[in-house]
């Protein structure tokens, strides 16, 4: 060994033995005719005293930033002690040491401030990965996986491997292919997610599985959005919705003590995704603070059974509300005294593309009772006033109003109701809220097709009560235009999302264990029988030998780290990430393989240019 | 839940409880009006009486082998108890019972004696994994992979994941490679191991870095090899030989302690790995059973250092001794009374094509001191005697001695000893003997290239006295025939493997840290300036600025885990394996893919017909 001590591990109670430290060079600073430097490890920093004596030999081994030093010296109590680190009492009076490697000049600086670029840290990520600030991420990330292997060990789950090189079945997204050398013209495909691997290990009794495992997507890639990513899978079987609601509940209140040391006492609110859509305009709402939307105006054939007070806007001939599908309010708290450069902000940050408005009307509801809007010509003070109780305004707040297109409106109310969150504060790093979403579509409507797609994944099983609902019809759409009537639209997934702080960090579903329902879904998803059994024979044949209930859920384990971490992306999580072409500017990978390679493989290029 | 208890958690304490099982119907037996049904799941085995009330519900659903059902009853001390069984003394007294789901008649029995062939029992895979047998290999491996992760854990190794697609360079094996969408015309390449990523890991100060992580290698498939396979790997810094020999004992130690509740209190063996080739006859020695081989004669280029004894062997015009590179001995411990059957059928296996041998030679060692040899008209019996002494077969013994080319003959030697420790009962299953094999050759010849090639990879280190040699000398073989006379033959690497039990469960070395030496590798494998930098620029890059000395090892978990488990094969521990052709033949992979993603991957198949 190269050390007696690691840089984070002496203390006072050290003093005056003699031990050796290895580690890298932080900073070396000259004060006449002694040196200090600090070295630093994994564990901490350390500060090394080299007095005269040593001058020659370092003037002969001049140390540099990032040289790795190994030293051997007395522990001695610092004269002025440094509160901020945990060696900050003592320092090394250094007798010998050693350079064991040298190091050229690093592209940017090993500080938590580092001047490096997102392009340069990139390419030199085995020294971005020095950098404190990186260094935790990934002890975090650590950390999680470790608290989630202990809950589910201790909540009887087995750790099981599921093979990587498997099927191509396209369901959802793209598959990364690999060609088979020993069975020329055919292809593995890299898993999307050990769905049917864990489903076949609950149809073969080993009751709870989990795996903390990669997997893999060919999508372009949006920001945020990595070819390979980590999930934590689980399957249970033997349960309803209610059992994995509760165990799952548990695991990230684990994560949340080991972690974080938080103590999450509250009950872990539920919604329906209906209720989320009305209320926050999105199925994975972030529900530390309120500002609910309000529906002043919506489609009929949406939101069935929720009360219709659109004859608050109308009647004014105010043509913008009048025509438009639907109508979103929400209640900025507070904000009743934005001046009109600060209602112009706003106004244009809802006509941006990605969030695609025409425009922002506003009624501020004054400290003093009364209301001013920027459509005063067409309402009347009392009509402002009953819009904005409606819409829960109290005085001092600031009401803001979208309309447009059903869908996108919907969602610019939501987006709008989080950037006024973030402006106001209200989206705090170190507040975590869970929430589960349940009760989501089974199906979505796909209009190029004109035929259902599952929403979750074709495993998914409908309610209990809507089973018969699903046997009982045919999927087929014989009218487009209207496929909203047709029963299926209204079938809901035994399905569940696991909302925290406004990003889905898991997701699941009790799956459907039974032969001819699995045969019904895949047939509504237009599978025929021949294209069902190349894919899916072998787990439509499993479930004829005795398929138990099961269900589970999967979490993005990357993002799942990166909002404990307080960080909005997931790769500051991620050892060796991947850039938003999918490339690893480190090593330069994808690149061109040989020609005895295609030859082996029996492929060729096909390049289009 | 579907279940208040398990199948294996009953016992006579909760007797009088009303209780609801769920599991798989294991046996259904008749005895007059009342129904014995065994109901299992992955905890055990429960006990169902049906009483006469319900048959007439028996009869309108009768149950079969592997239906899903679930009962509802009260815990009854059972009349005769079955200590066989954690549950023997209780028996369930159904009161209600569902079925949950049916099951056709599976193609096999699931027992531990099945009746299933390896085919049919790999198709459906879903059902062999219900078998007890396999079940428990699976147990074992999980609890293998938990031990790991405590015992690294508590010596503050880190869990961090390196990428799945990277990049083609292939070192050693053949890659498997994915095509590029985002980036037409190149590939990525699955890892055959993390190797240069957790080395940039150190560079990175983790200090100790580990994983259990699927490899891939696109070789052949010879029997128990798998494309796809696990490895425990892990990587340290700061770190000699010595400290990484002490830390991965520890590790093996432990998992015998958690997983066999064996204390392994033996000092673990060490051996050179000349001295495992002069001994045993090959790399990785099964040490449980003595039986070492002699050298009656040997090539003069090898081996130097150790004592000529052929003059014991040569001199009496014996052509197959005379003519041979290479004579070796093993003395089969009492069996100097095999009969010529016995004799004959050893010849007959040294025959075999697989071994290869022209025959084999014997000298019976009797118990009253006389000798009787297959070569009696060579060899006089004092020349017999002598011969034995040196081979040290005592009297009772039977001197077994295989002849001809080196390489081959000590294979032989080596597979004649394991054979007849296996059937001699020397080679205990539940016995288990660690080894140390160290200082291998850095580097194997390639005749077709006259070249060398890293008999362990490019990156391990030669030992320090040859570091000197390595970089002082031009790699160039000059004169192909006399290679072993070039300075880099005699150069040993800094490298180690652990055997158990005659395999090699992990091996690993000090890595190259210094640019030059490592740049100096590179060139001596062949690789020009360009190549290096196209494969590895990025490492030779990173031991630019300030790259630790570090050194690591890898476990091969699915071979621990099937010695642990007391198997020769690893499939037998892996959930869903490949067969010989890397086919998964449960769900059909690889297969074809469609023109859709051809097209969007800008590939073609180019089949030789």
């Amino acid at each position: 060994m190269f050390r007696t001590h690691t840089c984070g591990q002496l203390r006072i109670a050290d003093k005056d033995t003699t031990v050796t430290l290895a580690g890298w060079v932080q900073t070396v600073r000259k004060f006449g005719s002694i040196t200090f430097v600090d070295l630093r490890d994994r564990y901490g920093i350390t500060q090394l005293l080299f007095s005269e004596s040593l001058n020659a030999e370092l003037d002969a081994n001049p140390l540099g930033r990032e040289f790795v030093l190994q030293v051997t010296g007395t522990v001695n109590e610092r004269s002025n002690k440094n509160n901020n680190i945990p060696t900050g009492d003592i320092e090394l009076l250094v007798t010998t040491f050693k350079i064991l490697n040298k190091s050229i000049t690093p592209p940017f600086t090993i500080q938590d401030d580092t001047d490096g670029g997102d392009d340069l840290r990139m390419k030199y990520r085995f020294l971005d990965l020095r950098r404190n600030a990186v260094k935790k991420n990934l002890e975090l990330r650590y950390a999680v996986g470790r608290s989630t292997r202990n809950y589910l060990h201790e909540n009887n789950f087995m750790d099981i491997e599921t093979p990587f090189l498997i099927k191509s079945t396209q369901e959802g997204a793209r598959d990364f292919v690999v060609p088979s050398r020993m069975n020329a013209g055919q292809f593995y495909a890299l898993p999307q997610s050990p769905q049917t691997f864990k489903q076949l290990l609950m149809v073969s009794g080993y009751d709870r599985y989990y795996q903390i495992v990669k997997c893999f997507r060919d999508e372009d890639l949006r920001a945020d959005r990595q070819p390979e990513f980590t999930q934590i899978d689980c399957e249970m079987c033997f349960v309803e919705q209610e059992d994995i609601l509760q165990m799952f509940e548990g695991l990230v209140k684990r994560i949340f003590k080991d972690v974080k040391n938080i103590d999450y006492t509250d009950v872990v609110e539920r919604m329906t995704w209906e209720n989320a859509m009305w209320t926050y305009g999105n199925d994975k709402p972030d529900i530390r603070f309120e500002m609910k939307l309000t529906n002043l105006k919506f489609p009929s054939h949406t939101f069935l059974g929720q009360q219709d007070i659109s004859s608050l806007i109308s009647g004014v001939d105010f043509k913008v509300f009048d025509e438009a599908e639907t109508v979103i309010a929400v209640a900025a708290t507070g904000c009743s005294e934005y001046t009109r450069k600060q209602t112009d902000e706003l106004t244009e940050w809802v006509k941006r593309p990605q969030v695609g408005m025409k425009g922002l009307v506003y009624i501020k509801c004054n400290i003093d009772g009364t209301f001013k809007s920027s459509v005063d010509k067409f309402y009347s003070e009392a009509k402002l006033k009953a819009i904005a109780e409606a819409a829960n305004a109290k005085a001092g707040d600031l009401l803001l109003i979208v309309a447009g297109a059903e869908e996108r409106t919907r969602k610019a109310a939501s987006d709008l109701r989080m950037y006024l969150g973030s402006q106001l504060g209200l989206r705090k790093t170190e507040e975590f809220k869970l929430l589960w979403v349940l009760d989501f579509p089974l199906f979505e409507y796909a209009e190029e097709d004109n035929r259902w797609v599952a929403r979750h994944h074709p495993f998914t099983s409908p309610k209990p009560s809507d089973i018969e609902t699903m046997i009982g019809n045919d999927p087929t759409i014989n009218n487009a235009a209207e496929y909203l009537k047709h029963p299926y639209a209204n079938i809901k997934a035994n399905a569940y999302d696991m909302v925290l702080n406004g990003n889905e960090i898991g997701g699941g579903s009790i799956r459907i264990f039974q032969k001819e329902l699995q045969q019904k879904m895949f047939a509504a998803l237009g599978m025929d029988e021949q294209e069902q059994q190349h894919k899916f024979g072998f787990l439509l044949g499993a479930f004829e030998y005795g398929a138990p209930p099961h269900g589970g859920i999967a979490f993005g384990f990357d993002r799942l780290c990166s909002i404990l971490g307080g960080s909005e992306s997931i790769r500051d999580f991620i050892a060796f990430p991947k850039n938003n072409s999918g490339r690893d500017v480190m090593i330069d990978a994808p690149s061109t393989i040989d020609d005895k390679q295609f030859d082996e493989l029996q492929i060729k290029l096909d390049l289009k240019s």
